[in-house]
């Protein structure tokens, strides 16, 4: 065992305790009576950071949720790493199949089981970890750090890109190091480097002034919840590809290389209906499995509402329907010009027999990461000392908009150094954190700084 | 003014407070969590009925919400009328629109503004209050009678046509009066003679076993709402016409007459725009609004709900989505057979990627009824005296699968004598009853009942 390794082995059930209470706060971003929490969620981080030795710890206001900023600056030959991660959580209702309350965490055979435990605050914990064993080792760290870990993620970090802007010679980094993504397993680590743009838009459709009772009106009046279901199902075609003029105009077309890259992690149909337990894979025509989540831009229905939802029979036609629409975008496709496609197509597609309004909600730009860089060659021997094993190269289907940022503003090298496992259930209910992941994280993110530390800033930052 | 009238006019303030006592039971009878209301307004209608000099009041139990018995025997020549109405009431929210609590009854401009107030428990209370007035002035009634209010018609009746069956005997009677239905405005009364039938059913689509996230697993799922979205549009033409095989195939064709008749009522669209706020009227081509509403079957969405539906931006990709979806029935339409039609229709759309469920919720048969009946004259007479004008012949959009049961059992004529008007809102926010339809309600079944009873019970019978 490394120095490291025993330092970890050692403080296992004090990491276990400070990261449920991590996760017990309810930091649900998108949701206003949650604000409190959030704040709570900001105040916590900081504190970690204090206590891992980091100076100039800041809590810093934006429109909505504070961004936590921290630094340590006491190598002035070593170069500048940027770690960025966030504090905030989807929403997580009991109801919707969690096995234990999700702000109650629980272990169970080796995982820890709250909202957030993967995504992403047992990944930010796992930094702040790794930090605070490299100060206690050595009083010291390998490279100057600087912490920036925000509470808007789960909303698309809408303030994010304008903070970014404000503060660039603050957060100025010869590397950025992003964990929020997951590795393929806990023998083969991997390195995400693609990941996919958003924009998600919500598309209400209004009928009648009031509900109405469905044996006076219905056959006279369009009813929204039909007329939306119409809408949606018109975006797209039989083959699962989208049905908005112009969707695929930008995308990059795969190349021969990268196909063959991409086919070397594929998952066969039969793991993923074990993964997902959903009948029967499906999507674009013409590409992999794993084609579809990486490398090719998608429409989906997040939510769909109208009418009564109750118990029961209530013979309503309703007045309005309405549906949260999101989709992945890949280079070199742009969120606000996505939108304008899909406000032309409901345009073409909505009948005059009721009224619509799109509101957008969020944007966010895909990024590509260079693999042959220096930065990168060291995130490849952290892992190696992590996990035991050399990483593969993925493109991932989530949406981290702040890469691009980072990329377009400083130039850069991010890596995308993420600790979690493809069936951790981010989003969903049970969402859980290995945690062999948490230690072997905490491994492998204190194995990073070292490595990064070994080169000058200028090597670093060229590609 | 002739008696009855001086008699309401005396007691306009007691029958507006009792009316708004009723109305502020939130008997709701498709809630699990109302039962305990639901009991309450049997008791208050039970209360009531003894009050009006009723002998033989029972509360009398089914496998779900119990219906209140009354009689009055005490005209051994005369013949015997049985007065039927429900004072179970559609579900409420406040958020839906309502400008004063649904169940806190408020008089706004004449009308009175609350759940239930025209559906049905102010048509109730009309019956039961003219009951009242006639046994205080003459001490008897002019025909025997017998009260048969039940509480589950708002979830279509699913234990009435048992509890018949079951006391065929006890409810005999030689004519039928449904108190349920609407006349077309307070100067033109109007009596409706067909009803349409129900088939209520709730279409679940299910896809992964858990809600996924969308980055994660988007473009290769069928998303369930989406899917969902897509067997909904399906089921309808372009032209606006039920897309379920064979949907059409027992509906009467309607006569020249019929339209000729039905032409007279029907309403311009402008007059729908208004009464509707829906901005262009829709529909089934080659039929008039009133034929659509009336005399064609119809397939509406009265909910629809899955994924993510709070504030804001969630990227799930949701494991089910679910709709209420039901269907209006026209003579000969079956309701049984159109739920096994419509089950073979999603069966031929549904694709492998997602697995569905079709749970029924409710059924109820379409009814016309005759027009050339004595029974049919006195109700003419009665209204000419409540309201001043000779009544139109109307075929209603609505259901009350009852009435079929009714003229099954007993081959009795059934009259379809309602007090409510068309924009009273039934099942939507601000449901209303007008004062005046109450008092002239009161006034016209008092005159129902003295019509009735000056005629021998088989000539009644006699179609």
């Amino acid at each position: 065992m490394s120095d490291t390794q025993t330092l970890i082995a050692a403080n296992r059930e004090r990491f276990l305790e400070e990261l449920k209470a991590f996760l017990s706060i309810p930091s649900i971003s998108t949701l206003s009576e949650r604000t409190a929490d959030v704040q709570r969620a900001a105040e916590w981080t900081a504190d970690q950071l204090r206590a891992a030795g980091m100076t100039r710890v800041q809590i810093m206001p934006t429109a909505k949720h504070p961004v936590v900023y921290a630094e340590w600056l006491g190598a002035p030959e070593k170069p500048t790493v940027l770690i960025y991660g966030h504090y905030d959580v989807q929403p997580a209702e009991l109801e919707a199949g969690w096995q234990s309350d999700p702000f109650t965490p629980e272990v169970r055979d080796g995982n820890l089981y709250a909202r957030g435990a993967s995504d992403d605050k047992g990944q930010v914990y796992a930094n702040i970890k790794a930090v605070q064993l490299l100060m206690q080792r050595d009083g010291k760290l390998p490279v100057n750090l600087k912490f920036l870990i925000e509470g808007e993620e789960e909303i698309g970090s809408p303030n994010l890109d304008a903070f970014i802007a404000a503060h660039k010679e603050l957060l100025r980094a010869d590397v950025v190091v992003v964990s929020d993504t997951a590795i393929q397993s806990l023998t083969q680590p991997s390195i995400v480097y693609g990941l996919r743009g958003l924009v998600y838009l919500e598309l209400e459709v209004r009928g009648p002034r009031q509900d109405l009772h469905s044996g006076g009106f219905g056959g006279t009046v369009h009813n929204p919840a039909q007329a939306l279901c119409e809408i949606i199902a018109a975006l797209r075609h039989p083959d699962g590809s989208v049905a908005v003029e112009g969707f695929y105009d930008k995308v990059r077309p795969l190349s021969a290389e990268e196909r063959a890259a991409i086919a070397k992690t594929d998952i066969s149909e039969d793991e993923w209906r074990k993964l997902t337990g959903a009948p029967k894979a499906w999507g674009e025509a013409g590409y992999s499995l794993r084609e579809r989540v990486g490398a090719r831009p998608t429409l989906e229905i997040n939510g769909i509402w109208g009418g009564f939802t109750g118990e029961g029979s209530k013979t309503v036609l309703p007045a309005k329907a309405t549906a949260k629409i999101s989709c992945r975008l890949v280079p070199d496709q742009e969120p606000h010009e996505i939108e304008a496609l899909i406000r032309a197509q409901i345009e073409k597609l909505a009948p005059p027999t009721i009224t619509w309004e799109l509101r957008p909600l969020n944007h966010g730009y895909p990024a590509l990461v260079p693999l042959d860089s220096l930065a990168m060659e060291c995130a490849v021997s952290a892992y190696e000392r992590g996990f035991g094993a050399r990483p593969l190269f993925l493109r991932e289907g989530g949406s981290i908009p702040v890469v691009a940022t980072f990329m377009q503003t400083y130039g850069a090298p991010v890596l995308l150094v993420g600790y979690g496992l493809p069936d951790d259930g981010a989003h969903g209910p049970n969402e859980k954190f290995a945690l062999e992941c948490l230690y072997r994280g905490i491994h492998t993110a204190a194995a990073l700084l070292e490595a990064l530390g070994k080169h000058a800033p200028e090597a670093l930052r060229a590609r």
